[in-house]
């Protein structure tokens, strides 16, 4: 009962930011149907370590519950009939069991809900994948925290609003963009530890089902409350994941929480992306992504190497922070299960995963083998003659003619430089600035190099913070 | 060398709004490929149509370009080494055709560049999935046309705030939905008409590789302008699609109207089905789903018929605009080809398509079937004990009490009709309104059925605009 | 009675959600305005405090630092030369203090840059409109205790998918409600005691302009580490702030965690809205929004008394998603500060404070005044003459007849009682359910009030989670 | 100099793209009430002119409608009782009528609801900012068509995935963005000429209200059918909008089509501002934004001139498509009016008018003063040593190698050029390629100068489409 399907919709050939990745393994349907298969078979395991499923009956389930027992494809266009693929999952699991042994399938789903089925294996997806993400993300701070290191001193443009500013060091970019990553990693690593439970609330959230064949297959009439927190402590044994404190049917902060961890992820991923690309332009060329045979060609212009990684992250953080809203939009869920709103999640939710997942595996690969060139950033920070440190020679002379003559002086100063092309400093030796300057101190307040302020201290500071924190998702803040 | 895949990226399990519907074949993966190599063999035979590609490698190429010729799963994976597919797809190409005619082989995306190949897919996919999102509108609005001329005079209560407000018709409900129908309609059409262009710009959009194979294949150096124009109307011509004025490459018109057409549509189609959810609520029981054998089934409760198409239609309306904004963000393409932005748009893009055509099939499906129930939604009418028509009652007593004072004594007796359980008549009749009204005309006026306005008349003036609107898209007004 | 102002550009004429609540003030321009002077002022402070600053100067500056002194508007005007309002400001601001201390006005803004004192004024605001969100949610949560408590018990249909599906309880929904609030004022709190961190990185976020004037107006040349760390130090004093890894003007963290926590809090007031807007229609009624004179009115019809508070809270939850998308996508930021994606965020960022914190001030009214009507629930539950336990005959049918069978026979038997109007018991009765089931016994398992499963027990449970949460922000999870 | 109302919720202050700007001011608090109340007047006046109000109270009712007779802070206090504005503005409006005129009172908002005055009032600021709007667009295509039209063949370097691919002109990026700003003036004018209809449904979209009171103050009873035509045909005459097919309380294309129209607009500027800010990039510099005296001035940094308008563009670019999207989503508006999808628009409508709209106002002013500098222009294009012409090469050695050969062949010289700085002629004259080509041919294919293909003519078609165009909103295609 195997696809052998004539239509694919998705060999990821629209996607290549996570094309072979082992994230768009871990979300694929099959391994979504797998996750609800699990679901289903940990339930059963629940229930007869309780006492009210027959243990063989479990152990059948368990036994039948394989993706490859199943046609993606017919299940697909069955859940057309219910809105839901968990309701044809459950009649062919059913039928599955019941070809080998006929009591064993009456326990099958046994007082659940579709909800608990689709929500739970979400769960079970989400958590495989986010382990991966976080595994590429740790590669990711750790290829940063060398690139950090390495250039703690190595100046560079600092640049805003597209202009070049004062100078930096490379070392500091690095580590701010680590940053990020770490910041993501926290946000992750928050969700992955306590914001993936189980969905156990049955047909409307009151677990009404699983009390009443508890009483049936059990003995007698079960505490309800009792019953309630063992099923719950026994499925999430069995699944690994938490306990809510109540059903989440219509109460969707782990979606919430998934899609806001997931857009951090992309956007931060997207913000290392667009400093790479705007490094790598041909005329500022002060980074090189990692050469691979044939990565980068064009299919028209020999010469090119595109910055293609960097290319790839970006496609992905132009589209998670959307998605991402979709997903909290549906927070919104009416009545104790959304007509609507919680089938929206599903797509969704799977793309946001192997997006995030897809550009943060992609960021190890670029960071691990970005190449810096030190010699090419100093030679942009030498282009424009010193005006880059122009606020260090307004700052010295605030003193001598007021802060804000001191500052127009310069402005004229720079404006001369761009017309004419001279040096800042030859051009301050004209003005009234000569008087408060040797021209020893006038050339060595013009060295871009000699101002990088605490640039190398933030960089110290900054790798000081641990790779994978343990602490609060406190953001940013140390 | 057809995939034999062990991996199912997604058949269709998380989007059953979709699952087996001829849009969701239309922009699949291996639509999206053959696209891409229609694209490719209509190039050529332009080229040789203008006599600088010999016409049997035009044929030749023709022939090889057929999807089953390649692995999807082996394109999407190589796509990573150059961020798009395309590279790898003409070295595939290439070697097909040169399996049986090496000469030809020379003549594959002759000139061309990745953008040109992908972008005039897309087009073509787009103009395909259009076609059925139009037919599948067409027949909802059809259907909606026979809802409302066919309830035209059926009373029920208008709703607004979640309350009872005044008596309208059924019909007048059914015409407003088909009103957006057809304004989806004339916003697709406008785009499918007019606004799906081929691409050819070469490597930057100056055409310049295909003006210099031009002159190599051809006879001598062309006139720049006129290959530009033949070049494009032929090209044009054999893939049907529009001639765009510039090429697009970072002008990326044709995908945000797109992506406005298909979020109109998901939304107006997401109006009718919270529409249907509200009226199918058990307490109102208005409307009923088509029923088919097994539809509308819960995995828990066995009375359930749950309004599942409109769940999917809902399902689709939450995720379209949110994924069109991000395919709108795309427009800030930098450069004269982003490195990102137009990367993140396919797999947007063809979401887009698929959810809403697969809104637009299954509204077809609700619209056909659905069924009313006029007896209910007078038998709603009839729940507030005439207080639906008090805004009548104000104005007919303004005249004597004055409007203010009209006003506040049917807001009294209201609140004492809601308290007490009287019908609002009784409770006036104890005012001074009495003084004013005969307890004939008293009766005649808190009949709901009697206070429905200009309903029938705008049900007829709104089914007095065609169906297929050749009018320009000016919306909603007529 | 008009306004002295010629133009208003928003007095909360089009956002009645957040009109006169104290959000609003906490973030209106003149706040913003405000929070940027008590920026520079801190700064000054911080500096004196390091001996670089007179602390005359720092005190004649704090003393000139308030908004009274400043022209709004002339200020947004000035802040199109420099796309960001600061500029302007610190130019205004040197002038006032100059007018009294001439000596004073030249450590104004001593070594900063813009973006310093934006992003420091907008963790002021923020930190200030989040105490009053979070002080609103309190409120709220405590308000949906009281019902969930009170109403433990109380059985009310419990609906998915729009229909009736099991019973519940009134409690059960209210706990739930209230569970969101605090998942909600967890996130909120996270942000606020750990995520607001000073601004502090000069031109291009290496303190450069910093260290620079602190070697001219202290004694000789300082140990940069050493007094970056003690300036970031004394200026998070001042303010009150968390002290920040990194300058963070393209490292974004604080941003996104803003606007997750504050789309979350929108989304899930959204979720308890439309419940109570769906409990509020006229066919179902279970719930009231508080009155209050003239509140609710409608200006057409005065039997009105629309649910305006679910209402404007539902306005929010439709705009801050989207909104905190922008927000989230500017992560994003180019180079060492973002030409565009930083000035994008200012705007976003206060409407999503002033709507988010609207509709908590709202859902604190709402919940406060909310009144529920056991009687019209339990009328409700009755409407369906038992099919709203079919999943328990079901159940308890299934080991006589088999699972599949028994849910047949339940299918068949609720489609009968939807065409005849005859309650389930009495259908059954005729069907060979009868064989298994005592006429007592099939009664008393058609009484819905019998089937609410642990809704009891969860209320229990629910309560017991804490209403201001110390613990780690993981959602839901208990 | 300090502002006289106590609290300033917002006056451009976080806003400098639009700060001060026409648009601003035509959608103001202020412009909004304006709207409503003329509205107000317009209905008094059609059904003046139908003999159903007497004449004299319509002109009180329009004397008496000026925005000065109100508190706008009064009004938007009071919309929190009603969830809108309008129901204390009739209120208001009814008292400053009975001022002078008591019996005029009674006309005002005779059968009307809230809805259509709020409606109405919003196309009528619509049209009055889609027309500043489109002027502002006018300005910037004019600007644009000059510069296309003066560098029509200023050879620049074409860029793709931020890399130097082949030469194009600088005319030729102009032409592209003009292109996109006659697209976004063409969508809007679709929406001003026929998308902006008046608002004339009463309480539930029946017109019910309005009949009821022509036939109390007319003579009996009208004709339904007539009368709706007069009654909409008068208002529509009164107001300037356009006719709708029906009330649209509850179907929102005007709104979803302003929306879609006003992000296509922002995403289309935006897409000029990130080419002009990468252009302006210190390292490129081969634009510069218009100067102004004081403009572009940074904070702490003197020789800085920030290209402060793309900035703002950009800003602008980064909003209005989420704000979009959350409009587009209110087209899923419940029952016969919403409560709170309609609510949620007008914040969102308003902001995004004001941003395209400062966007337009501001691209007028950037392209109206855009510098361009073709040397330098000139001189990057050199910087590859000829690598920008790589493609050509490639297709001249192609018939004598083979394409894949002359492709590898280009793949090595140009790596080396990049390794060792030789130029790429001087790496080709030790190839297999200098077998093929004479020295002098060599030196001609390497001028990039000679190599924009179709670069010039694309200009010429281009600016051959009118400013202003009167053909369908079909996009891009010509």
């Amino acid at each position: 009962m195997t696809d052998s399907l004539p239509l694919q919709q998705d060999a990821g050939l629209l996607s290549p930011v996570r094309a072979g990745t082992a994230v768009e393994e871990a979300v694929c349907d099959r391994a979504w149907l797998q996750a609800m298969l699990d679901a289903e078979a940990a339930l059963a395991r629940a229930q007869a370590k309780l006492g009210t499923v027959p243990s063989e009956a479990a152990e059948a389930i368990g036994a039948a519950a394989r993706a490859d027992n199943f046609s993606l494809r017919e299940l697909a266009l069955a859940a057309r009939e219910t809105a839901n693929p968990v309701v044809g999952l459950v009649q062919a699991l059913t039928r599955v069991v019941a070809a080998t042994d006929p009591a064993a399938a009456e326990y099958v789903h046994r007082g659940s809900t579709s909800q608990d089925i689709l929500d739970t294996g979400a769960m079970l997806v989400a958590r495989r994948a986010l382990a991966i993400v976080r595994a590429d993300l740790d590669r990711t701070a750790r290829a940063l925290a060398a690139l950090a290191a390495h250039h703690r001193d190595t100046p560079a443009a600092g640049r805003t609003l597209a202009l070049q500013a004062v100078p930096t060091t490379f070392g500091l970019k690095a580590a701010g963009w680590r940053l990020l990553v770490l910041d993501a990693g926290a946000r992750l690593t928050a969700v992955h530890d306590h914001g993936l439970p189980v969905s156990l609330g049955g047909a409307a959230g009151t677990l009404a089902g699983y009390l009443e064949y508890a009483r049936i297959d059990g003995a007698g009439r079960p505490d309800p409350g009792g019953y309630l927190d063992s099923l719950v402590d026994a499925f999430a044994a069995e699944t690994g994941l938490a306990r809510p404190v109540l059903p989440w049917h219509a109460l969707r902060t782990p979606i919430a929480d998934l899609a806001a961890a997931l857009a951090f992820t992309a956007g931060a991923l997207g913000k290392i992306a667009v400093d790479v690309q705007n490094l790598t332009r041909t005329e500022v060329c002060e980074v090189t992504e990692p050469a691979a045979d044939g990565r980068g060609g064009s299919s028209a212009m020999p010469h090119k190497r595109n910055p293609v990684l960097a290319t790839m992250i970006r496609s992905a953080a132009l589209q998670v922070p959307s998605l991402a809203a979709a997903l909290t939009q549906c927070l919104v869920s009416e009545d104790e299960r959304s007509g609507g709103a919680w089938h929206a999640e599903w797509q969704l939710l799977r793309e946001c995963l192997r997006l995030a997942g897809g550009a943060a595996r992609t960021a190890a690969e670029l960071t691990e083998g970005l190449r810096a060139d030190p010699d090419r950033m100093l030679a942009n920070l030498h282009l424009t003659g010193s005006q880059v440190v122009s606020e260090r020679l307004a700052a010295v002379l605030a003193p001598h003619l007021g802060k804000a003559a001191a500052r127009r002086l310069l402005t004229d100063a720079s404006l001369r430089c761009r017309r004419t092309g001279e040096p800042l400093a030859a051009v301050l030796a004209e003005t009234p600035a000569a008087a408060h300057l040797t021209p020893e101190a006038l050339t060595a307040l013009c060295d871009p190099t000699a101002y990088t302020g605490a640039a190398s201290h933030l960089v110290t500071r900054a790798l000081a913070r641990p790779g994978r924190a343990g602490r609060p998702p406190g953001p940013t803040a140390g």
